[in-house]
């Protein structure tokens, strides 16, 4: 994000056909001795509008939800009054419910008068490219399918070398297709499921290259609640659901569940919003049938949306197509640069730590896989971001601000690793350990967190001094007994960070299977 | 703090007697847009140098020490270089173990030499003012007496009317009185600790003045870890002992167990760093005998210590004692001033919740309790700082800050309620518990959260639009069937506030006993 030229704010409404939306962002740019530009979400309000609910036959809103839409985007209007934002710095955008109705002009004559907020509605094609901008900037997904499911349509993208194909919409939305197969609010019979699941499947014939798509990235509220609830039905620990694939047998489980409760039951499920029970069924069964004609595994849960693709847009307005060169590379920076504080002292650490990962990949100590090179780089780089919390227990504070200030990019297994490698990154704060992130982690990952711990602990000794005298270190693996001898290259000599780097040799033992001797 | 005048940043390196300390504070002006000047720690080395261990019979610093001590002192030097501190913003103090030493001359030409630290060698009274100075910034300490443990020398202070009164220092430190009394690190007989005892009740005779305390605030390593050991043991949420106090039928238990182990158990004990467990038993035994002399219950642990001191010194210095009018309120304002980016919404909430808390004590709907009062208004100034984490979730970023950035001057019991009430301040996100807190909470706890929580939701319902419309409220207990009628003070119609407001009937019918009516 070097290009972010300076300072900006954007607050996109959301007039979406469940609810309504107002999220603030802010980008700073980037300055003198700092990591880089950065760009967080600062404020949100939320009001469940369901402007589309109770759409007569003719397809017109009803009263009532367009006074209740109507008294949303004035409160809209006076917050962003009130918080500054210039005209400009305000983008209003209405999608499906209040696109398709047959009284939408009367609806925005009467909200723009009222608000004053300047209210475009999108096209289907808009819709679907917002969505697909706000999937392929929050995941690694390369080839593919975007699925955007919200109150009204549904959105699917055909994704190839990050690039959007197809771009189509359907009014397949979780709150029309709930007033349409399943109202009431009691289990639903076989026979009702069967008459949706046979629409959804019709109305997707047009989609043929879905066929192809080996992976599949969802969005939208639907897709969120269904990934919390997998999570906690299958007993794991949750800080979010960002890059959590929900299996397909996951998936056909939790919706065989879902029908056999009332609305109020499914959003009393732990993971499912109570305001979201009556309609998470049909968005579900909405959802499984795009996955049954993919080739993917599951469907990747994303917490971006439709609001981050706009800001997306005006954020990277100045590249040729709105998209991060390296979604990951982008997330650790973003992060990086928002609480780190230290820049020179964080970049040498990096290159110490990733230089001793290289060493000892080549002397044969271990496998040098690139993933682990880059949570070993990411950790190294978000090691010290708890500072900003508080000096003490920084590093349990860095591991907090990893976990809930999110990772995109990475999955739960990621973050968790990383989480658990900055957590264990001082000497005298105990050993690595997986700790309650142990069913997130994969065979072998135990060793990934002492690899890394240890290599991270060990730049973090020879930079102790913060001046960089330390400017390199050699791994030599042929000490006696197999020891590696680690000789620091510096000018002057620095007899604290050669103490404080022989403090590691347990944990280097535990994780390379040698003796180290700093010389 | 409206008077910190600008930014500026001291580090403070504290030469101790068991362990080298540097420690970087920085503070930070007041500026428009802004609830004010705030400080922080944000850098921290930590040496267990132990300068003062193996000294001669003559009282002379070992040739090793000494050693260890200059190569820190250099490090220290290299890290201020390194973050561009020019020479006033050093300050190096030594404490009791140099103080005292028959060479500490020698020492101090040397270790200046090598390092070019300004090192100035602390009086006993200077010392024991540093701690002083710690104590009743950090805590509510009017009339009493401050005990200030290091490892070479015991500060002891009287306070009255926050003044400090006598001034005194021993040579009680836990590493002195180990090695003299203690040595070996197997649990000790009876004999040798009863000499230990003999000895500090002999040399304490000088302080008659002890006996009328009626409060005793400690401060340094041994007492944060007897404070921390003592929660382990009673079963506490523990998030820093920060005000905890440590009664004295549990420090005798404590000590009894102490007593019983050798020192790799003491060191493994939950709450007892391992790096400690040779030196806390004869650290407990003196701060034992202090606290018998005292009237009070128990001793208060902080965690502030001598190098807040030395800062507090500077950052107050404008003032004709360098004292923070209320210790409460300034960290309050500290904490938020640090993290809230909208103090004009901040500030409005926290009238309009404090308006419905009198409106409601003079109804009689409740006591009205000073205390309580000031728990809602801490609540009210930081029950948005999670939003400097994530908006998502903020309201638990904002539990997490109350209880890790620390609030000096509350106790836990007061930190973890103005934690829940934070973590409880949004519709939709559950209703107020006291979760894990309840081992902390008195009778009657889960009544003042139920209050705080629903005030503060209703005045964060009001000022939903965040320009301050709705200016105040008014609440009528004279509605049908008792109902409590909120009546709102605005220029324009606010139709979403009242709709917001209405949501928290089902809480405040839990907390008032009365239907809520908002017209």
């Amino acid at each position: 994000m070097a290009d972010i030229a300076g300072d900006a704010r954007l607050a996109v409404c959301d007039l979406g056909s469940n609810s309504f939306r107002l999220v603030v962002f802010e980008a700073h740019g980037a300055r003198p001795g700092t990591l880089g530009a950065w760009w967080r979400r600062t404020d949100e309000i939320y009001e469940p509008v369901r402007v589309g609910a109770g759409m007569d036959a003719s397809g017109a809103l009803g009263e009532a939800g367009m006074a209740r839409a109507i008294a949303a985007a004035e409160l809209f209007a006076h917050f962003t009054g009130a918080v500054g934002l210039a005209r400009h710095e305000v983008d209003a955008v209405a999608t499906s419910a209040i696109r398709d109705a047959t009284n939408s002009e009367l609806f925005l004559d009467r909200a723009r008068a009222a608000s004053g907020l300047p209210i475009r509605v999108l096209s289907r094609e808009q819709e679907a490219r917002y969505g697909y901008l706000a999937a392929v900037n929050s995941s690694d997904l390369g080839d593919g399918a975007v699925l955007d499911l919200g109150g009204g349509s549904m959105q699917l993208v055909e994704v190839r070398g990050r690039r959007a194909q197809t771009l189509d919409s359907w009014r397949l939305g979780a709150v029309r297709m709930t007033e349409r197969f399943l109202p009431g609010g009691e289990p639903p019979g076989r026979k009702a499921l069967a008459r949706l699941r046979e629409h959804v499947a019709g109305t997707l014939e047009r989609a043929g290259w879905l066929e192809g798509a080996g992976r599949l990235v969802g969005i939208g509220g639907t897709v969120r609640n269904l990934a919390a609830a997998t999570q906690r039905a299958l007993g794991l620990p949750s800080f979010g659901v960002q890059g959590f694939l929900v299996e397909r047998e996951a998936l056909d489980e939790l919706v065989e569940r879902l029908a056999s409760m009332s609305a109020g039951e499914r959003g009393a499920l732990p993971g499912i919003k109570p305001a979201r029970g009556d309609i998470i069924l049909a968005g579900a069964v909405v959802v499984q049938a795009v996955l049954e004609r993919t080739a993917a595994r599951g469907i990747e849960a994303t917490e971006a949306g439709l609001r981050e693709g706009v800001f997306f847009e005006r954020l990277l307005a100045d590249r040729p197509e709105p998209l991060f060169d390296d979604v990951r590379r982008a997330s650790v920076m973003n992060l990086a640069a928002r609480y780190d504080g230290r820049p020179a002292h964080t970049c040498h650490v990096a290159e110490l730590a990733l230089g001793l990962f290289d060493e000892l990949a080549s002397a044969g100590l271990h496998g040098g896989d690139p993933a682990e090179r880059e949570l070993l780089w990411a950790s190294a780089m978000l090691h010290d971001i708890g500072v900003a919390i508080d000096y003490d227990d920084h590093h349990k504070h860095s591991r907090y601000l990893v976990l809930n200030a999110g990772l995109p990019g990475f999955d739960p297994r990621d973050a968790a690793l990383i989480g658990q490698v900055v957590r264990y990154h001082r000497n005298r704060k105990g050993l690595p350990e997986p700790g309650p992130f142990g069913p997130l982690l994969r065979n072998g990952d135990a060793a990934v967190l002492d690899r890394c711990a240890v290599l991270l602990r060990l730049a973090e000794d020879l930079e102790r001094s913060r001046d960089q005298i330390v400017r390199g270190a050699h791994a030599h693996p042929g000490g006696e007994g197999g020891a590696v001898r680690l000789e620091l290259v510096a000018d002057v000599d620095a007899p604290v960070a050669r103490w404080a780097a022989a403090r590691e040799r347990e944990l280097f033992a535990r994780a390379f299977g040698r003796d180290l001797v700093v010389v």
